[in-house]
């Protein structure tokens, strides 16, 4: 996370460690189960997408799942919060020493999510978004039986060219907001910012989701956006002409796939709130984490099955989540 | 305004200047129409009051109105937005210089509202809770026809009982929250806060006004309150279980009250706004001013009607308010 100077837009660093797992091995890492472990915290929404992708593809016996703490310091996420202090398999107390083994001098921000290759203790990729196409494309003999077609080629363009608006005006558009550098950075964020859910209310209007009929790719990175919004966008970055549940359209598509297994079951409002509240105590000098949102309504029936659509297409819905990789009942929606 | 030590519970300081303007003169400061002038900043709650009390009871003619601007230093509420930067009457700065001309070294914070004899520059008092009953009880002579009775003798007993309990758990209780110097005690603020209320819904579901069938000085206070409530307590503040607006009886009720003439004809929400988000450095640090919440919905129908209930009693609503007093149609909600 780089932050704003005075005045300024918030840029988001996106370089990245661009090396791939692939099937064919061409950059030295062949895709190979037991071979790399997944370092995501729940608390992101960059890593939260490699979570639900792992789970929805039923990579969990192929790809090993360490998970950081809610907080961290500058410099790095860490693991303080696991027995020890250390990462279970890993070893290491944050996770910055998996990109140190690798590249000594590191200059970047130590990022989740990452793969880390479990023998080495070193950090292949911190690259999100190819992570994910990565374990949708590059995986798939490890893919469980019924795993869903989350980035079916016929529809790649489509979901490219969807993702790339979602991500530069509202995944990214809502840290240009909690981050603005001056009162008119912040006025023109959020102006954008709501331009795009309201290109989303009339995408989503009478489509069940964002592309095709049935969950994609472009669905899981609208989610982790989505699923933050009341939690922490709303009130911590100022995103406030409404919360996500005064969106009638937004508020049922994201309850629609809260309650598909894969999606809801890895939401942490625990760590949610505790990362971004405890976090940037420049924005939040206080360290103060507020109590609400109610969260009861994620839970509420959505009626999003009225247009129609497959949420699997052809594939099932994934076991629910083995119990040591089980959200905290406490960290989640109340019953 | 009083902060905080950190750790500990945010407590108002209730020591006010307690001389009283009667119809007796028996402090010194007979009710006398042109002899004082109320200073009265819009963005603040308590100051609100005694601008919906005087427009409710017609004592334009009698107090005139002076309003600093939204924001101030440390010490004083100030008239830098006035022409020459100066109030158009008294002809200081800042208000402080009215508490300076009566105690030289008055030690305690500047608040509004405050009377200020006119012609010796000197603050009467800032005991606003007495100020808004005088107004009702001792300036009689001069209401205006058909003024309501907000404080009415039979009444007197629940309507004080009802307004200790809102100023204790609401009025103050959201600065219980706002200013809390520990997790722990923001955590029991924000109980409190929600438990009243779920009080207030209970008391005002079948009922439209909070004490008879008529509104009454308990409406003016909890008033200003609510409809502040999403503009800025709940993100600045974090009284976040809910927005006013998902709390249909209270939302219904304070929009009921938004649409009666001398209530919501005497909000400015661009003031409220930016005096929580400027004047608060400690817990908003950038000063950057959220551009939400929309506030179209103020003005949609509440439905209340049907509760019953007449709204001025045997009395009449006010006139719109003079020019020179009207609420800058920008800082309103848009028609």
């Amino acid at each position: 996370m780089t932050y704003v100077e005075n005045g300024e837009e918030f840029t988001r660093d996106t370089n990245y460690i661009e090396t791939r797992i692939t099937a064919d091995g061409r950059d030295g890492y062949p895709v190979e189960p037991g071979r790399y472990r997944l370092i995501a915290a729940r608390a992101c929404p960059w890593a939260h997408r490699s979570i639900i992708v792992r789970r929805l593809l039923g990579l969990e016996g192929a790809i090993s799942l360490g998970i950081p703490g809610p907080t961290h310091d500058p410099r790095s996420w860490n693991f303080e919060e696991e027995p020890g202090g250390v990462d279970a398999v890993l070893k290491i107390p944050r996770l910055q020493d998996a990109y140190f083994a690798r590249f000594p001098d590191y200059p970047r921000g130590i990022t989740v999510p990452a793969f880390v290759e479990i023998e080495t203790g070193r950090v292949v990729t911190n690259n999100y978004p190819q992570m994910t196409l990565d374990m949708s494309t590059e995986w798939t003999q490890y893919h469980r039986e019924g795993a869903p077609a989350l980035y079916p080629e016929a529809l790649r363009g489509e979901i490219d060219e969807v993702a790339e608006r979602v991500f530069r005006e509202v995944n990214n558009g809502v840290y240009r907001c909690g981050f603005a550098g001056s009162q008119t950075a912040y006025d023109e964020a959020y102006d954008r910012l709501f331009t795009a859910m309201d290109w989303l209310v009339e995408r989503l209007a009478n489509q069940r989701y964002l592309v095709g009929d049935t969950i994609t790719e472009a669905d899981v990175r609208l989610f982790t956006t989505l699923v933050r919004f009341d939690a922490v966008y709303h009130g911590h970055f100022k995103c406030n002409r409404t919360k996500l549940t005064e969106i009638p359209v937004l508020w049922n598509y994201a309850r629609d796939l809260f309650q598909t297994p894969g999606f809801g079951d890895t939401v942490d409002f625990d760590h949610i709130k505790r990362h971004y509240y405890e976090v940037h105590t420049d924005i939040n000098p206080t360290g103060i984490v507020p109590r609400g949102p109610d969260l009861h309504g994620w839970l509420e029936p959505h009626g999003r099955e009225l247009l129609g659509g497959r949420p699997f297409g052809d594939g099932t819905p994934p076991p629910p989540p083995k119990a040591y990789e089980r959200v905290p009942a406490g960290h989640w929606v109340p019953a």
